[in-house]
């Protein structure tokens, strides 16, 4: 009962943190929502920021499962693998109207806030996923697939900048274009 | 002195915003900071929204401005042009730490919060900035700079997707190269 409240709070935390990030998400409110009192929650959270950090810790979970389902999915050739991943989260955004972005993106954009423990837990984040992006990449440079041109680690960093910039302007445009958009030229520069 | 007034407080909100977004900054420290009572601020602007829409169009102003100034600059060849911009824009960002970014990146991803009149308005700056870079990439068309291969207004979006998501990264990695690697890869598209 107790485990399954804590993970009620998480549940409705990622909700929140993915749509508006953890400064303009009221404790109250998520409490109110759940039905648990203020006393519960710091009985399993020391304070908001302590909450924030679990969800940050939860949400790159769930990413790397998710891009780890995809990217290594060798029944595909690396760039339908990293197609598969972008509608994957397109329809995703999709189904929350576009309103619920990239949790990692939004603290991201609060870093100078937040405790100082956030900015390297967020970069380390980012590695693990430059690194589960590289290592496809490279993949697609043995079987021919991507250009020998490129070097994978930096493009594997500009595939995450412009991820976070496309999920940021779905957020505006509520819609998957840019996504799209961002993938077309991505693969532009990959079979360059 | 009353104009002033009205000009210190879009300085200031101007700092704050490009920091940290309209929802976690604080009117109280923000009046108390530049000394200027609260009842001041409501005779220059109706709610806390309605001065983050005025700090918005500022901004706009400012940028369309800087745009203009990079961009139609014919010394140059167009994609000099363009990382003139960037060049600039770094310096400014490696002044202030790497704390400030892009407002109306920053107001973006607040959206969802906002009274509805600020999606229309980011959509339309969004728009703005497309156009001008645009503009300019079909002069590097002409020119021979650029691969007539490609959709201008398709690669100006993809510029500004890439570029919010390259200044949010530089925020993180307090560093411009996410800036840099960013126009290393936008280059190899419109030169492909």
């Amino acid at each position: 009962m107790q485990n399954s409240n804590r993970e009620l709070l998480i549940q409705r935390g990622l909700e929140l943190l993915t749509e508006r990030g953890l400064a303009a998400t009221g404790l109250a409110p998520l409490l109110k929502d759940v039905g648990i009192p203020k006393g519960s929650f710091y009985y399993y959270f020391e304070s908001k920021d302590e909450f924030g950090y679990a969800l940050l810790e939860r949400y790159a979970d769930f990413m790397n499962y998710k891009l780890d389902k995809y990217l290594l999915d060798n029944d595909y050739s690396v760039l339908d693998r990293i197609h598969h991943f972008i509608d994957s989260a397109a329809r995703g955004m999709s189904k929350y109207e576009f309103k619920r972005g990239c949790l990692v993106g939004n603290l991201n954009q609060e870093v100078t806030l937040l405790p100082t423990k956030f900015k390297p837990k967020i970069e380390s984040i980012f590695a693990t996923w430059e690194q589960k992006i590289s290592n496809c990449l490279r993949i697609g440079k043995e079987t021919g697939e991507i250009t020998t041109a490129v070097n994978c680690d930096d493009l594997a960093q500009f595939f995450w900048i412009g991820w976070e910039g496309a999920v940021q302007r779905s957020r505006l445009t509520l819609s998957r274009e840019p996504l799209d958009i961002f993938f077309i030229f991505f693969k532009t520069v990959v079979q360059e």
